[in-house]
Order: C-alpha cells, then structure tokens, then sequence
C-alpha cells in the first residue's frame, strides 16, 4: 500500500514519502494525519499529487530543524499504516 | 479494528454497524466512505457517535427498497477495510 | 446554505438541522465539526442523509444530559457558519 | 479568510495561494476540493503548511501545460470560496 521506505534526515528536516493506490485512499491517509497534527499541535509542511504524499517534519519555533516534536508526530503517522 | 458482523437486512435497508479504535479513526473511515458514495452517487444515511458508525444503505428513487446500487455500495465499503 | 433555526432542547439533548447544497458540502462542514469536536474533546451524535445534518449533543459523562460541554461545542459549531 | 490574489499562470501551471485563519480550516477547505477533484477527475498538485495552501494546476496527459481542465477545476475551486 505505501512504500517501505522510512523517514530519512534531509536538510534539516525529516521527510517520507508514500504512494497509495488512488487519490481517494491518498486523501483519506491525509485526513488522519491532518487529525494527528491537530491533537500535537505539530503541522507537517507536505505535498500530495493523486497517490503521491510527502511528508516533511521541522520545528519552527527551534529555528527549522528537528526536535522531539517532529520525531513524535513521525511515529504517529508510521502507527496509523500498522 | 471492526465488527466482523456483515450486512443485515433490516426493514427495506442494508445496515451495517462498525466500531473503531477512537473517533478519529472513525471519522478517516467516513471520509474513505464519502468518496466512494459520491464516486457511486449514491449516498448513506449514517450515524457516528465516537467510534461508532453504523451505515444503513436504501435506493430512495426506488421506494426506499433494497437494490444493486445499495449491493454495490456496500461491497465497496467493505473492500475499504481489507 | 442552512437551516437559521437554532439550537433546541429536546430530551435533553441541545439538537441543530442543517440542510446544505449537496453532500459535498455537507460533508465538509462535518469534517471541520469533526476537528473541532477533537479539540473539546467532547462528540456529537449525529445523521447525514445526503445534504442534511442533524447534531445533537449531550453530556454521557453526566448521565446524558445537557451541560457546559454541549453549550461551548454548540457555540464553536455555529461560529463555522458565519 | 484567503488571498484576494487570483490564479496566476507560471510555468505552465495555473498557481493560487490561499491564507486561512489556522490548519482546521486549511484542510477543511482541501477536503472541500479533494472531493471536487474526483468530481472532474483532475487532481492538484498543491501544499500544505499550517493554515497555507497552495495549489498548481496542469494537465499531465497533455504534456503537463495548461488545458481546460484545469481552468475548470479552478474555476469550481474559486466557487468554494464565495
């Protein structure tokens, strides 16, 4: 359903990159994370494009780089696709 | 992560009842949903409380009856959850 | 776009019907209802048929009736629509 | 609620950026034209950061320029809006 590929350190930030059989099952992924970012208070900067989704995780209060936060809000996502 | 139990008839209507871990799974679930009814254009009518849906599935043009769109809307939904 | 009925008490319950331009539309309010219950930590019973919502609120943890919790969610749910 | 600013054409793809007062009501107004994106069976290439949106249109099938399916799936997302 979604790549194997785990997150990887790029720039500052951590970032995966999914790919889903449609749109459909792409947005409906999205709309659980948009779920967890609320209940963390952490918003991801991320792109879709049809059943393409990347995610990329910084903090932006600690200066754009990867904190705690981002790393919790990664295992959050990675728990939902168990 | 949901009731094994399948689709029972029950006065005119396909229903199906399922429970999810919390309301956020829940509500993923009911958008995968919403875009396999507009997708069919056909619609549920559906209740949520929590982590509870249940879905009861008619074809109004028809009398409020049972029929193949109802069928095939509901073979949909179930494929979502394999 | 909706019903300008307000909220009303019945069975102890605060109830809002909301009629929308389609299920599209429907659906989308019921998405940003959706992030807003997870904020006050705090769900509605609720039906969509097509166009239409109907919310009802009220307190399980206080034996099923009306309280502060239904009132603030209620007031939240109304601010979206203005 | 969102940027005046109309879509402009750059790179042969129609490109609007959309500002709104937090991510609840980002994503709600993404889910709004997640579903009009299956409606047209063209879908955006757009981000996502907090309460920011922006969308890229261009039609693939067509050597990624602009067609009008994109200037219809734009036209029907500015419909949201108003």
């Amino acid at each position: 359903m979604f790549d194997k590929a785990m997150w990887k350190e790029t720039d500052n930030k951590l970032v995966r990159e999914f790919r889903f059989k449609d749109f459909q099952e792409a947005f409906t992924f999205m709309t659980r994370v948009a779920f967890l970012a609320e209940k963390h208070n952490h918003h991801p900067h991320w792109i879709n494009v049809y059943n393409f989704v990347r995610i990329e995780l910084s903090t932006h209060d600690s200066g754009d780089v990867i904190t705690e936060k981002d790393r919790k809000l990664a295992l959050a996502i990675d728990a939902i696709l168990q």
